[in-house]
């Protein structure tokens, strides 16, 4: 029998992240790098997931939109997160791909968000069914057996955003042109109508318009979100929930970020940070259960360090007697080196769960992201544990401690856990 | 009824956790410490454990042994942990707690950890008798229900430690007054012997001993160890677990840690340092289920920092297409304020133990521990599930999130977690 | 002989450093301050400076204006510089010392920095004719034989502020009551015409009005200024010129800054910010000599801080072959810590420059400020290089070392300098 | 008229300093680094410098001994400083140069500095004579007019090592096969002999020997020394007198190093950090003339660091009344771009000492070394006014402000100095 054919749609492929996820998997089917070095940051190569029928990377046609129009090797060169030298040894590959134009609406038109490329001047559902053809098309050229839509565009501005509740009013909101409707919204309606699962890795109003969850639910349609979960949100979410387990009272978390790529530009403009910022000032409160302390995050952007992001967080709790504790973390890294085994993953657990007849928002998959939809676990554990619990195989291999006595006599304990 | 009356004997009882401990529990239990402050760093105090009628602290005796002939006033003002206004609140309190001369062996005497004051000179027989009449008479003119014994002394030089896997082997031993045996393990041995818990905090060997364990099965004492989990390590074992999850590997960790106490002094010299780095060292492999990354540890005496405990760790780890980033952590705070509601939490939960009939090694502990005995669980989240599944009420307030459909619509979580 | 008596009047005299100035002074004139702990921080107690006859603390008479209507004891009480038990020792001699009412103008009245204790309601002319009284007062009432004015006053608006190039401009102002005309220029303007040396530690403009200047020189009075240098720009200027002197090329600096004083609280505000900000980022590219690199400083209001301040500086440079080299340093400690000693320097020096007959801006104070004016030295070391050569002995006693040869040879090396 | 021709040899050849140097300077003199990007990090690049005849970079000839028998482009590639694709663009040129086998003493012989390539077998005074006929065949061979001898070899054991004060007994100790000679003394003796000045970066005993003075003396030979200042020590030598000048009292500088480069391998070996740490610890004391704090300098070797040396101090001083300030620092560069610039300076200026009549230790150099021979200036900026003193243009153009008049009127500043 022949494998399935997925074709991943990305709405700005040309960023870091996209980008850097389209390269690193046609480095790995070309056998240029090894298993090992691919499967690093992927939660879906865990050996709990093995008796689960994914996808794999071999199976993903990639393809997408972006408001610049450079082909996905231009864009590689120019993002700098892999070596020019390993990028030149697919460059062929990455030549033959080239973004289809990116849609803005007139409420997300910015001069950081929007190019000459962008898709301007017809009305908003004129856009809707042209990326809906565009999407049947790209499934039809290229044979797949279906498509996931995820979207990876710059934050857009809160200010404005229209609320659609039902998917009537959705409607008449684009014959309307309505200035409310975002360019995500109208990505995410269009994939849906096309029957393609949505993930939506950025911190914008997109899936929470219940609209799109109607329309979701008459489609059978599973969706994602919102905001990957990758640097200093990730160690808020993990240190956040020991502070709690341990009884600490948090007083007070200070958050720096410096970043030199267009993320840091777009992010410097402060009606386009709000956006982000709630997500990552949103994380500590619904965890530890109390907002009785300061919360203070910075984005700022810094040229020399380019898709490096540095972080800086300064934490003070307070211990027995109240005495006072302080942790100062320092991360250097690059977000995209985070972010693209979780698209890969994102791609495979929401084909997945097509097929297995999920549909709506895929709460499992909390841990992916910053705010998670529908769910209340805010620490990364109470989401990892979500995720154990819902693919925990049916048979012998455990994925977590299930009991002391278990924990006691286990043999071969599945990678997850030392139990 | 009256309420059960618990002694909590300390070995190491003028040292800056014991001491602390028990200076914040009589200022508390005088009404000078709000409910809040005491109960920050006590895992005990969640509403997870609500069920179970642990012992509160007006319900505990304080006392010990140590090396130093000071009483507990003496001892605070040495410490320098809290402030000299504060123990002054509570001074004629704390001058009424002297300690027992500590008992030392052949093996560990050594001028940084025996003094003048400690026993020497009579047959290891006679010490471990005198052992338990102390112990016995601490229960009975206190009219005690029950005693716990904390192990909370220096670190022992690891070298010619004995291995004794039966009884009559260690009781031989004794008669034999044969070298290998540490102090350690004849206060466990005495504290078994009088039918009292025995907790050990710190990082020699003792309850691995066979002969100990035999005991306790017998005499059905409940046991708990193995080098309490503050700092630096417990970083280790929340961020080494988000790692493993996450499926980074990890290329090496670099850890320092300066400080001025006389934990400190006795750190630096590597006799003693070797089995602590046992422990800090020991954390990582199983815990990630590979050994192939660069990991010190250091531990350097610097006075200007006293009981005040400063570590750094540069963790370099590897993302996707083995791209490395780097974290690096600053952690500023006193060892004993996070130690001492610990302290707190095992005499309490030990005592329980007993009471319900436990006997042996509580791997359902394991989160207090770095070295956690009896059990493979190494991750910080692992090893807070044990105590979850021991310790999770019967009915309906749940601790952690069953699966997905709980999480979404339960009403009044508990305090662990925010599903 | 009598020794001379010299007043200190502090504009903001209940601010964390004007307050910590006066405590210290009276602890130590009071014997509760070890002479080493109470030198330490002041560049004045250097031996090269023995030769000349400046003041001792025991000569200084404080006073001073605050928009808070606390006395010296509250203040300290509130500020939580230094411990309540050290505070508590001087109280009486602390609650004698009590505010005159601040002036404000127009121009600068704001939430933050005014008060109903201000004096408000009456026309610009008429405050300062008080103010000169209030000065006149209070050199009458102490006896004193001269009086110093500090300004210490919290960042003002740039917008706004008025230029005033001559004194006939500037007394024509007054009259029009001219809305340009800012608080700390009508303290200048009385000190002066009050013959009192003028201090500005603010980054306020108010020494570069040229009007003033004018007046110095008629009136012979002595300047300093501006924004006094502690500690991120004290360490910027101190790298700044290593990284000039061994030709390395900056690349980007990052500064954050989290304190939770009042200052902090102010700063917040970016109407205030921007004018402490200009000297904070204006100090490199004159130092470095270029000025293609990032610099941003962020001040960031962080309540659980209280008056520590924190730095984080990020800093790339690049090396040989324009290979990049990272530092990262974090600052914690007190502003007023490192500030109050320099404001003791200070009054000490510009009263001795007063009787040496200079007057103008005294450039050879460079050091102190981090926008010092009438000089084109910006790097630490040549600042201290000015300073030395205008005091340095006349006779035997080497500050620095003048050649190659006196370095080989030097037997009493001033206290400066290792040679 | 021809341009001299000056060589190069250097101990040590294939380490990653001196083989940085080498392939950076070819790399420019082919064309392939912009002139901005080779000066950086090289102080003769100063406008300052200008009226003294240097030789440059294109009259350099390269040549040493190593233990290792590589070639410089293998050696390049080991050492992983610099992008594999720059290395291969200077591919031919490295591959000429080849290192002579090293010597090594009785005394040094180990296995982390000697290996098979090594000369051994021979007598002492063989070896000093073969090492002299090298030299000169160097120069013969490659029409030179004068060679530099640089000593970058790892450093040796502290323990063992003879004391030579006169030429005859160190002459004597060559012919009896002493075995406190090390090979830096004969590797320096050699030098001297053959008229070339002879450079010190390592922190071996090598040009306090009074032998050599003596001979350098006689055979007017300039010498420099010991142990360049790169990273961390650089950082101490120029905060150490900051906190000097403002007196601030240093209680205690915790330092920590981290490297994987061969050698971090070869100081993590105690006996031979032990001379190494002799320099890094013995750089405050005498800056700042008191002793009284704790110092504490860790080496550690940590592969995952390569050449990539990471530092972190942890710096405790106090201020005014006492009060605790405290600073940390992390360090992230790689050694040999701060030292490969100053390899080339440090040949520039010895063989300009020499044709200006220079012999012996050249004190003005101070600046370059952690432990600079025959002065007492132990702060960066003492060090620095040493080296402008000495080569200070004779004619307009000034180096540091002269007095306050000059600051405040020059026209036309040089580089270095902002006055």
């Amino acid at each position: 029998m022949q494998k399935r054919k997925i074709g991943a749609l990305i709405v700005g492929v040309n960023g870091a992240t996209a980008n850097t996820t389209i390269v690193g998997t046609i480095l790995h089917n070309k056998g240029l790098i090894p298993d090992d070095s691919f499967k690093r940051g992927m939660i879906t190569e865990d050996d709990c997931l093995k008796e689960h029928d994914l996808i794999d990377q071999t199976q993903i046609v990639f393809g997408g939109w972006d408001m610049i129009d450079k082909n996905a090797y231009e864009a590689a060169i120019d993002n700098r997160v892999l070596d020019r030298v390993v990028i030149n040894s697919v460059k062929e590959e990455l030549k033959k791909i080239r973004p289809m134009k990116a849609l803005h609406t007139p409420h997300d038109v910015d001069e950081t968000i929007a190019s000459d490329y962008s898709k301007n001047g017809t009305s908003l559902q004129r856009r809707v069914d042209h990326l809906r053809e565009e999407i049947a098309s790209f499934k039809e050229n290229n044979g797949l057996d279906g498509v996931v839509v995820i979207y990876l565009a710059s934050p857009l501005k809160a200010q404005g955003t229209g609320v659609y509740n039902t998917l009537e009013e959705f409607r008449k909101a684009i014959r309307d042109n309505d200035t409310g409707l975002t360019s995500g919204m109208l990505y995410a309606y269009a994939a849906i109508e096309e029957n393609c699962p949505f993930v939506d890795f950025t911190p914008n109003v997109t899936l929470e318009t219940g609209a799109l969850l109607e329309l979701a639910d008459i489609n059978n349609v599973p969706l994602a979100g919102r905001d990957g979960n990758t640097g200093q949100t990730l160690m808020k979410t993990v240190l956040g929930q020991m502070l709690k387990i341990r009884n600490l009272k948090l007083d007070g978390w200070y958050s720096t970020n410096i970043l030199g790529n267009n993320d840091g530009k777009v992010l410097a403009r402060s009606e386009h940070a709000e956006i982000k910022m709630r997500d990552k000032l949103g994380v500590l409160e619904p965890l530890l259960g109390y907002g009785d302390f300061d919360h203070t995050v910075n984005i700022e952007y810094f040229a020399p360090r380019g898709d490096n992001k540095e972080a800086w967080d300064s934490i003070d709790f307070l211990g027995w007697l109240d005495q006072s504790i302080s942790v100062k973390i320092n991360w250097l890294g690059r977000d995209s080196i985070l972010a693209a085994p979780l698209i890969l993953d994102l791609i495979r657990l929401t084909e997945y769960a097509q097929r297995k007849g999920e549909k709506g928002i895929q709460s499992q998959l909390a841990m992916y992201f910053k705010n998670p939809l529908e769910t209340e676990a805010r620490g990364f554990y109470d989401q990892y544990k979500l995720f154990v619990d819902y693919y925990k195989p049916t048979a012998k291999v455990t994925c977590l401690p299930q009991n002391v006595e278990e924990v006691k006599h286990v043999d071969n304990p599945c990678a997850v856990v030392s139990g």
